[in-house]
Formats: C-alpha cells, sequence, structure tokens
C-alpha cells in the first residue's frame, strides 16, 4: 500500500481479512448444508464482489433496485432485494427480471395489486416476516394476512413464492451475545412454525434470515435454509462492541489526513468527517461517545486501536480525535491516521469512490 | 413538479424559499456593509450555485479542496477554503491558486513549512481562530503563535494575510436565541482585539465569520467584514429547533415513497434510510428522538409539518414513521411522503444525484 498517495479520506480494504470473514461463514454454511447469499449492501463494490466470486459465492442479496442493477451488470445472475417492494420502480424490476434471476419482497397486499400489470417475466417472491424487530414485514401470528397474500399472488403464475425471510435487526440492540443467540432462537422457532404450516401446499419453500451478529455467532444452523448476512465482510467497532467479531476481524480502516495538533488539549484534528464516516456512534466501555476508534497504518496494514485514543466529534469535514498523552509525539500534521469505523456499511457508503484494497 | 416521476428518495429543493433565504442574508449585509461569501459546502450543486449568481453572489466558501475545484470549473473565481490547509493537497491547491483567486486557512507552523515549495501562485491565507468552539484553530489568546505564523509567511512573498477567520460553532448546541447572541457577540469582541492589534502592520486584513445561527438572528453585523454561513440557503428541523429560522423557510424536503403502512403501530414504512438522510437527530419538544418531520406533498411544494408525525428511525435504506391516528388514512401504499431533514447539509451531500428544483 502506498500511503503517500493518498491525499483524503480513503477506505482501506484489507483483502486478507475480507477473505477470512467470507471463508469463515462459508465454511459454517457449507458445514450446515444452507444457502450463503451474503448482503452487498455493505460494500456495494464490484471489486469486493469479485473476490466473493473467487471464494465460490453466485447468489447474493441487496437492498435496493439500483444496487440490483449494478451487480447485474457486473454478471451476477441470481439476486434477492431484501427491500420490501416499492411499487413505484416496478418497471425497472420488470427490466432486471427479464435478464436474470431475481426475487422481491412483499409484506402487504397493496404492493401485489399492480404487478400483473408491470410484471411479464417470471419472478420469485418471498413474504417478508417480522419476528420481533418491529421494523417491516407480516406479523409472524397473522397467518389470515399471510394466507390472503398468497391467493391473490396465486392467481399471477409468473410469481413464485419462495419462502419467509426475516430480518433480526433487533439483535443489533442487543445487550449481550446471551441475548443474540436469544434473539435469534426466538425468531428461527417463528419461521419454522411457519414452514412447517405452509409447505405442505408450497413443498419447496425456504426460510432466510439475515444479520450478522446472529450469523457470525451461532455455529449450527439448524434447520434453516438461507443466510444473507452483509456487515460480517468488514465488520466494524459496533459489531465489536456487541461481541460479534473480535478487533482483528475488523477488515476496514479510513486512512485520515492529520491536519491540526493541540498539545494543550489532546486533540489531534483530521480530515475525516460526517459525509466520510457518517454519524453513528457507540457510548465505549469508558462511558464516551466514540465516532471511531484509532490504529496506526503501516505499508502493510493496521496496527491494534490505540488505548485511551478515540475519534470524539465529526463535523461535515472535520473529526477530532482525544488521544492519549503518550501518543501524541507519534503523529505530527500531514501524517494518515487510521479510523476503524462505528458503523462499515454506512462509511462504505459514503467512500464509494475513494477506497483502496490492499 | 411531477411527482410521479419520482421514484426513490429525491431531495426537492424549493426555489423560491432559496431566493428569499439568500436575499434576507444578502440585503442584511448590504445594509451592513459587509462582504457575503457564502458557504457552498451545504448543496454542493452548481445548480443551485446558477440561483446565487443571478441573485449576485460572486465571492464563496467551500470546505474542501474536491469542491473548490468543481466550483471553479463552473466559473466562480473567487473562493476559501474555509478548513485548516491539508498539506496533501498542496498540489491540488496549486492548480487552483493559479487559475482564480484563492484564500486557504492556516492554523499552524506545520502547514505552513511545504507551501514554499508547492505554491507558486500568489494565495490569500487567514489564520483560523478558535473562540470557544475548540474544534480547530488557534487559540484567540495565543498572540506569540500568530507571531510566529506571520513571520514565517512573511518570508514568502506570494502569501498574502488576509485575516482572521473564525466558525462559532459552538452556537449550533446553544440552548436558545439569546444563548446563540451572546456566542457572537463574545466571539466578534475576541476577533475584533486581534484586528486591532495586528492592523498597523496588516491595514487590509478583515475579520470572517460563519455559523447559520448567529448571521440568522443578527440584524447588524457592525464591525465584521464578511460572514460565510452556508446551512442558511435550505435551512432545517435542527435550525428551527435551535430558534435560528420559521419552519416556512426550510427549503428542502425529501420525497420519499411510501413501501408498508402498519395500522397496529400507526407505522409508515418509508424508502429513505441513512445512506439518505445520515444519521443526525433532535430531540423534539415532546421528547422524541426524531430523524426528520413529515409533511404532505403536493405538486407546488410541501405542507406545514403534520402534527403527531415524526421520523422515528433509520436503518440503511428503511425510515419508519410514527403517525398521528389522524394522519393513517391519508396515506396509501405508492404515496410519496415528505420529510424535513433534520441537517440539510449532510442530507444533500447524501442526495447530491437525486434533488429537484421546483
Amino acid at each position: 500500500m502506498i500511503l503517500s498517495n493518498i491525499k483524503k479520506p480513503t477506505l482501506l480494504i484489507d483483502r486478507k481479512k475480507v477473505e477470512i470473514n467470507i471463508n469463515t461463514i462459508t465454511a459454517k454454511t457449507k458445514k450446515s448444508g444452507i444457502i450463503f447469499r451474503p448482503h452487498f449492501k455493505t460494500h456495494q463494490s464490484n471489486e469486493v464482489g469479485k473476490i466473493y466470486k473467487e471464494l465460490g459465492i453466485n447468489k447474493i442479496t441487496v437492498s435496493s433496485v439500483g444496487m440490483a442493477n449494478y451487480f447485474m451488470n457486473d454478471g451476477w445472475e441470481d439476486i434477492t432485494i431484501a427491500f420490501p417492494l416499492n411499487i413505484r420502480e416496478l418497471p425497472e424490476i420488470q427490466e432486471i427480471a427479464s435478464k436474470i434471476k431475481l426475487n422481491i419482497l412483499i409484506s402487504s397486499s397493496a404492493q401485489l395489486q399492480n404487478i400483473d400489470i408491470c410484471i411479464n417475466s417470471p419472478i420469485g417472491f418471498f413474504l417478508k416476516i417480522d419476528t420481533g424487530y418491529h421494523r417491516a414485514g407480516i406479523d409472524y401470528r397473522m397467518t389470515d394476512e399471510i394466507d390472503e397474500l398468497l391467493k391473490i399472488s396465486s392467481t399471477n403464475p409468473l410469481l413464485s413464492f419462495k419462502g419467509f425471510l426475516s430480518h433480526f435487526g433487533n439483535t443489533y440492540g442487543a445487550k449481550n451475545i446471551n441475548d443474540i443467540i436469544a434473539i435469534y432462537h426466538s425468531g428461527i422457532q417463528k419461521l419454522l412454525a411457519l414452514k412447517t404450516k405452509y409447505q405442505k401446499k408450497y413443498p419447496e419453500i425456504i426460510i432466510s434470515i439475515g444479520d450478522t451478529p446472529s450469523t457470525s455467532l451461532i455455529e449450527d444452523f439448524g434447520k434453516i435454509d438461507e443466510i444473507r448476512p452483509g456487515n460480517f465482510v468488514y465488520y466494524d467497532w459496533m459489531q465489536k462492541n456487541l461481541g460479534s467479531c473480535r478487533e482483528e476481524q475488523i477488515a476496514v480502516a479510513v486512512a485520515c489526513p492529520v491536519i491540526d495538533i493541540n498539545h494543550q488539549r489532546n486533540e489531534i484534528l483530521i480530515y475525516g468527517g460526517a459525509v466520510h464516516f457518517s454519524k453513528e456512534f457507540v457510548i465505549d466501555t469508558n462511558r464516551q461517545k466514540t465516532f471511531g476508534s484509532i490504529v496506526e497504518l503501516s505499508h502493510t496494514g493496521w496496527s491494534e486501536s490505540v488505548e485511551g485514543c478515540f475519534l470524539k466529534s465529526l463535523s461535515q469535514e472535520h473529526g477530532l480525535i482525544h488521544a492519549d498523552q503518550a501518543f501524541m509525539p507519534k503523529v505530527k500534521t500531514g501524517d494518515l491516521i487510521g479510523i476503524l469505523p462505528i458503523h462499515s456499511c454506512l462509511t462504505a457508503n459514503l467512500l464509494k469512490e475513494s477506497y483502496l484494497i490492499i
């Protein structure tokens, strides 16, 4: 890695760590005999997609029609858009469905109403089920609603029912690893009950789940059929705090130029702000509001996070690091400093045009 | 405005409100006889830049070298980069300085060290002064440091000292209007003392300040020479909460497709998440954590914010609105709903490629 070429905040992607992260989950899914359909919303990059492809992945998840289009144009032929159907984009969805194997998400009858007019290619659909996160989807107890949706969809031979899909997003708010595992088991129990009920009529249906915390911690996926985590490819400081990864698994750091140093306040001003990191933060173990953790960069990668140092605030382009007294003499204006982001998905989205695979 | 063409989260920019916002500040600066050098980091758009140009603005502020380049390429010829010098970008800065009138910011001697080698065109510089925000700049009391910087810079005839520049960013954390005004007066007092001390030797120097809250509330800028607010062009829910604007001055709303409606929880799921809004929030008067305020869209603009409704959470692409019971029957899947953003600068940055001037 040629650090001297970096002039502005740049996402460094450690290819080796990315490969290990992918291989770790792949191995678990192979052992459990289930489908691994990673979520590409985290990286949104054809270059990172290529790493996945080299490691044998051929089914992917995305969270927007635009992303489906982007990855289809790079040769991906089996895509699930894991976001409930936006009926305003039906013409664009039809365009993609006419070319590749596409699955969409349905969570209400209103979404189905315009499909007959706009879609004239075969398309798969999952029913989006809410097992307790309460963001999107049909409440898992509402089997009347599920029956109604399946009845409406059955009149259209182009629509094939693929199964039940859920995102256990409440694991992100879990207090500890045991909580995450409990949310996982409670969620799959609900989904399995649905599968049992409906598979008599639809023998091919599957259960698909997606969050990084639970899919990182669970070793044996038992009766699940498919997982769709995304964040695990990079992980981040939030996942490390949650306990779903170890720090050395974090595969991205943002290289930021050092702009100024304040010795009175033990602060380092960097070029790197909310337009590079977003505004996500965690309350760290020392009870500090933390927008990122600090690492030292080298030509081969980065160090462990430096104790006593953290990104304490962000404005649009500025970031302010609180540094330990011992760290201050190591840094000078014009250096590059590394930041492990709080939420790698949002950071990678903002640095889509400023990254480097090392 | 043709709402039916909108398929994904789109920033609606109300040209009339933008013009009023620009004219209001312009009129105050003319009355006070000072320079108005608006900050273009808020909109980052040549189209909005054109509105400014039509209203007589010809000096601008930006917060990155990339932005300076972008606006220079659209014909702007007098630009201040209001971000302390990133010495890694000196070659790019030289390129711009060779073509237009450019001012940069200096806050330490380390920043000056490489200038002699890299810069061979005339360039203006401001000393960045910290009057109490404690993000960046030289403490206003450190006149020894100021003396040293002026001494170093005086050896280079290409460098011309323009004056003292400050950003009263602490006004954003103010509790009320009186607080904002107090921060403003305390800040300018410190800057005026510096100007008085140094203008004997440098008779041309000016004082430049920048935040939207104080420049919106102050009517007579007195002895200040230049203001550089940016956010005022759009304002947002945060500024409205601070008291620096009225709701009807907010000139942007994000049009978001309605994806699903949950009648049990009075919630509306929209396509519009952290990759469109960023993750900024305010604690609203009802003590709710609010990621945006809700308005009804029409073909000519948008309504007042709907009472009892607010954007309660954001994930990457999803937004979840808590709606008042009375509002629920008005909304159906596939509609567009408007969101007044919390922080328009971050939202506009994320929607740079998805906006509509109405």
